[in-house]
């Protein structure tokens, strides 16, 4: 290591983005510079400690590319549910970490500053304040529409984690009263209207299948809508309309200057956003609802490791100690 | 004056709420007791400038009342819309206030101190916070359900604003994409379903009407319902409904501690609450969601006179100078 790479490490931070396909470390500067970026598979471990091992490598492998060998602190989203800000984690898709202490393991791995665990959609929404389309507003919602839906608040200018860390949840908000129930417990939630695997389900229910040998996926039904298959474009449809309703409620209740959109669903481009807006359009009156701008994420594929980052690089804005309860 | 009073009167604030049909003055110590309150219609004015000097003398009343002649500032809540922070009002039901600038001619009158006007529900829910149902939690909303549907939220400890001053119109979240027409602009706002006048027509759309001699309102109708009448329960059932479903919306996106709800209409009891309460419940998934308390309103008949003093009364918690855009 060059004396240069010495001066650099205290003005870099690990960034953590724990997925249930996989997980991704990088090294960020306190500008939001992405230094490096290693990634693995989440699945394919035996245990917990097996998976925090093959993690813990990650990190120091991204440190090590980075060219940098301590950092001022450690940031980590990771899918739900959690215990906040403690960052003891139980996430739904990842069985073998239950009531796992993944903030106390990080901490003792890497002990030169803070570890700051904290939702990975929350971590999402905190990227595109720092470093996308959120920039500069005081009052955004980040949200990702993918294999589910989920979001972030930043909330006169800083992040707002609701009293025990689980804002954001937009994918929960409901629908409609008579809506499908969710596997959350409730009934017409967001997600089962506007995630890609009930959209493709809706799909299949009306008659539409996968070409031979295809997978009956958001892909492959993205193909068949943008060559014409009615079905497939019905279904795109539906999901942005019904974002379109959800985020109509958010700016009358939260009066918001931004929302952000990220996730897998937004490659469908137009076949997903021209509904979305015109729903919004339908159901935004107030001129001050009216006023949202509703934007494609931009904070790129390292979102969730510079989010993950941020609640240590600009931890006055994105981290909050105690819990307000 | 006695000299008692003249000590007292750094201790005590002037909140007015101007409301459509009645304004009220009333005088408020920094604990919270209300030591006067003056009530006058806000009708039957000629123009903006007796409008304004009728209140003007509401308040001089209310000080004369209090036994103070100087008070440490001006809390006012008033119907919107208006501009904020400025205090720039234009109350859909006050049409001789065109931009009138409230705000600085309070100040004007009552020099000895800030002037600060916001919107009347989200006094209301100030008030909640302050000394009502949401006393000692640091998130939570406090809406008004009667001839409108209103609200204002406190998060992560402190009143939260929105870009514009205009957080809180949860009367105009969505209940349902294909809803009826509002007068906001929108389409299937909370408003049209849960407000007083609206489930009077509801219901007399269905066959129902008052008694002869009887206004066709909110009263007549619960006295119906308590009476029996299965359509007067419907209407009631339907706007505890809706209201249920959007309360669980918030407490998904905002992870709230309470809901304190007031109005009017929380006088039909349990024709409201047990559909709303059910509602809620099945729509409610994730425990976070499931653990806020829904609660009735407490702090009285004089909350938007109470909530107004709080802008100055506990100023560092209820006001926020300087707008976050």
């Amino acid at each position: 290591m060059t004396s240069a790479g010495v001066e650099l490490q205290n003005d870099c931070v690990l960034g953590i983005d724990i997925g249930g396909t996989k997980m991704a470390a990088g090294v960020v500067a306190l500008d939001g510079e992405v230094l490096s970026v290693v990634k693995i598979p989440t699945g394919g471990h035996a245990d917990a400690e097996a998976l925090w091992d093959a993690l813990a490598d990650a990190g120091d492998e991204a440190l090590r590319q980075a060219g940098v060998d301590r950092v001022a602190g450690v940031g980590c989203g990771c899918a739900g549910p959690m215990t906040w800000p403690e960052g003891v984690v139980s996430p739904l898709n990842i069985k073998v970490w239950r009531e796992f202490p993944l903030a106390a393991r990080i901490h003792e791995k890497w002990p030169h500053g803070p570890a700051r665990v904290h939702n990975d959609a929350v971590c999402v929404a905190i990227a595109e304040h720092w470093m996308g389309a959120a920039k500069g507003s005081a009052n955004a919602l980040g949200m990702v529409v993918s294999t589910g839906v989920g979001g972030g608040l930043v909330l006169a200018g800083r992040v707002y984690n609701g009293g025990l860390g689980n804002a954001g949840h937009i994918g929960h908000m409901v629908v409609a009263d008579d809506g499908p129930e969710c596997p959350c417990g409730g009934r017409g939630c967001l997600e089962m209207y506007a995630a890609g695997p009930r959209i493709v389900e809706w799909a299949q229910q009306r008659g539409w299948s996968p070409d031979e040998g295809a997978n009956a996926d958001g892909i492959t039904l993205l193909a068949s809508a943008e060559g014409g298959d009615e079905v497939a474009i019905a279904a795109f449809r539906r999901s942005g309309e019904s974002v379109g309703q959800i985020i109509a409620s958010c700016a009358a209740l939260l009066d918001l200057d931004v929302v952000a959109i990220g996730g897998g669903l937004i490659n469908a481009g137009n076949l997903l956003m021209q509904p979305l807006l015109e729903s919004f359009d339908r159901h935004a009156g107030f001129r001050f609802v009216r006023r949202v701008q509703i934007l494609p994420a931009s904070a790129g594929q390292n979102a969730g490791i510079l989010g993950a980052a941020a609640l240590v690089a600009a931890g006055d804005v994105y981290w909050t100690q105690i819990r307000t309860t």
